[in-house]
């Protein structure tokens, strides 16, 4: 008797009906729908539905921060919104459903901020182009845990290495220290950020040298992101926070030793840079001048940098001194990066005031817009193609 | 003048106006809590809804799926529910307002399962424990880019490391072969399966040899999970399907090649298992019965097998013969499992009886339950330690 033991498109259909989970289907509703003129339409079934209103950066609003708009219900209870053409961007959004705020059935991309979960779409044509997954090679993303003897506890960080590395027998690679905001982790750069696809992008087109990025954990009192650590599935920010007292700083080369025993890395200032947004970019500001001769280079993203009279202890401690040791060791690049409307921006003021009294050269790049990521993914994909060249 | 660049906690009180996205951020409200007894309470803040339910697979249903109940309104509009004492597990759910699927404003934490996400909680105390992040080492989980000359394309594959593996010299390792349902994708073992945890945890408890596990995508007309390759941010399942007709089995070679040469493997059969749920067992079915003297470890998880008459081309063909090599080479674990009211088991009866005719050896573990992750995060756990030993 001749068997043959081979499933059936046919047979999979009781799968449809038993996948109980399946709860979230639209069928038929496409939504957000990215138009030829890069309009963008958004569509709900929500038949029972009194007002529905979209909320998101793609909205304008007055403040700069999310705006809102009434979508239009259609037959079938399906209701709609068309806006109008939108600039080449990575945009978020939510639905607000008579009163009540919620993810768009129909968009299973998402990213969270801190405690808040949006979807996302990208509309293309510029710089949207650089957070898509291109026709091209892909690095490795790595979530690693290693040893902070400083800290007397394992930790979680995001490895990128670039496309090939794992190909190019002994070549050596420099290294991207990466760092998030207050209420940011580990995750943060390859989400929000779209660091491998703004790196995978660069490298590609030519653009940046092929580097390894490391992004670590910035809160020192935790191991890794929420929900990826010992810690269970609490609610982010509600854990103890070691973010701006010095030990995180302290141990930072905690991380370099690891990278350096682990990676095929350029062991050297020249193979090294350091930047992050916002509190990130107080940590690289504290960091690189601390290990005053370890980074060549330094971005502060609309860095939380503050002037005080006063001094501190620590890694906080004799800041004219290290200050004045970072720069007389030279380096290739300080950048120093906000947008307009940031409410640190005259901290920055100051920062480039003090740096600029004791003949300190730092490069300077300012654009429009505030506290946002759409800022720091501007800011990588302009800082990542000056390093290592 | 001394001066002290320094950010104070007071510097970031705009932080909180100006995270716009900041926007599910349901201050007060925790949700879900698991009590002292296992008993687990939502709540949600819906002041103008009329009726607030709850559904999930926490909640008892009549045909084994997600079940539903109703929320109580309490002051200030938050409403809420209490379960019974629920067994230790990984469990899913979602709320129902007014009619409207959302997911959970004060839980961030999500499982996408094809089209569909779903909030997640996890109750301690028994197999649940195995899915949490425990205080051990953890393994390394990685995002890999490989060339399949077969296919054609660049592929994205998960692969889990395990601890030490970075630090043990020339140390080599064997590798089991994880593959996903229909419908799923490269990410689905490591986020509804679990195999991180599972993995570590079997493995810091002795209970598992350290291995290196590979999760490829089993639908070779694509490279890689919805949002991770150049298709962009389409919706699941609406891109061109190639799972069943034979080019992913024919093609996996490309993936164990890729991993022998770039992972310090145990290159040979004694070093290498393969497993898979439903269309993964169906995959596994066959690459092993394919290549029938590669993998010495066979795991079928509710397996899509179907006996039928007719043959089949390519790696369906020569049904008999190849399946009578890979017994008659000898292997050392044939394992089948699936539950009492999977919508597949009596097509698994029948692949039982046919090993049985022909006295090809196979253990067998049926459980309660049907086609869900539920009894494949079991499976894995159960399967994972009778391996490489």
């Amino acid at each position: 008797m001749k068997k043959f033991l081979i499933l059936l498109a046919a047979a999979l259909l009781p799968f449809q009906a038993f996948a109980q989970q399946a709860i979230f289907l639209s069928e038929g509703v496409r939504s957000p729908q990215v138009n030829e003129d890069n309009s963008v339409t958004f569509r709900i079934h929500a038949p029972k539905a009194v007002k529905v209103e979209v909320t998101g950066d793609c909205i304008e609003s007055d403040n700069g921060g999310w705006g809102r708009a009434e979508l239009t219900e259609g037959e079938d209870g399906v209701w709609s919104l068309t806006t109008g053409p939108l600039d080449s961007e990575l945009y978020s959004y939510a639905f607000i459903v008579d009163g009540m705020q919620m993810l768009d059935p129909s968009n299973v991309f998402l990213m969270r901020d801190v405690r808040s979960l949006m979807n996302i779409f990208i509309v293309p044509g510029g710089k949207g182009d650089f957070y898509e997954v291109c026709k091209t090679s892909h690095g490795t993303v790595s979530k690693v845990w290693y040893d902070s003897p400083s800290l007397g506890m394992q930790r979680r960080m995001t490895v990128y290495t670039p496309a090939g590395y794992e190909d190019s027998g002994s070549r050596r690679y420099p290294v991207l220290y990466l760092l998030h905001g207050m209420g940011g982790d580990e995750d943060a750069w390859m989400t929000l950020g779209r660091a491998t696809q703004i790196l995978d992008n660069l490298i590609a087109q030519g653009k940046a040298e092929p580097m390894i990025v490391v992004m670590p954990n910035g809160n020192a009192g935790l191991p890794s992101a929420p929900g990826e650590g010992p810690e269970g599935l609490y609610q982010p920010m509600t854990r103890p926070m070691k973010t701006m007292e010095g030990s995180y700083e302290a141990a930072f080369m905690d991380i370099v030793k690891y990278v350096d025993s682990h990676y095929r890395t350029v062991k050297k200032k020249s193979g090294r840079a350091i930047a992050g947004l916002s509190m990130g970019g107080f940590h690289s500001f504290h960091i690189s001048k601390q290990y005053e001769n370890t980074f060549d280079y330094v971005g502060l993203f609309s860095a939380a940098v503050r002037e005080m009279e006063n001094g501190g202890s620590g890694v906080y401690a004799d800041f004219d001194a290290k200050i004045a040791r970072q720069f007389g060791n030279g380096l290739k690049l300080y950048y120093i990066a906000i947008g307009k409307d940031d409410f640190l921006y005259q901290e920055n003021v100051r920062l480039r005031e003090y740096l600029d009294q004791h003949g300190y050269p730092y490069e300077y790049v300012e654009s429009d817009g505030g506290h946002i990521w759409r800022n720091w993914r501007v800011y990588l994909t302009d800082f990542a193609q000056r390093l290592f060249k």
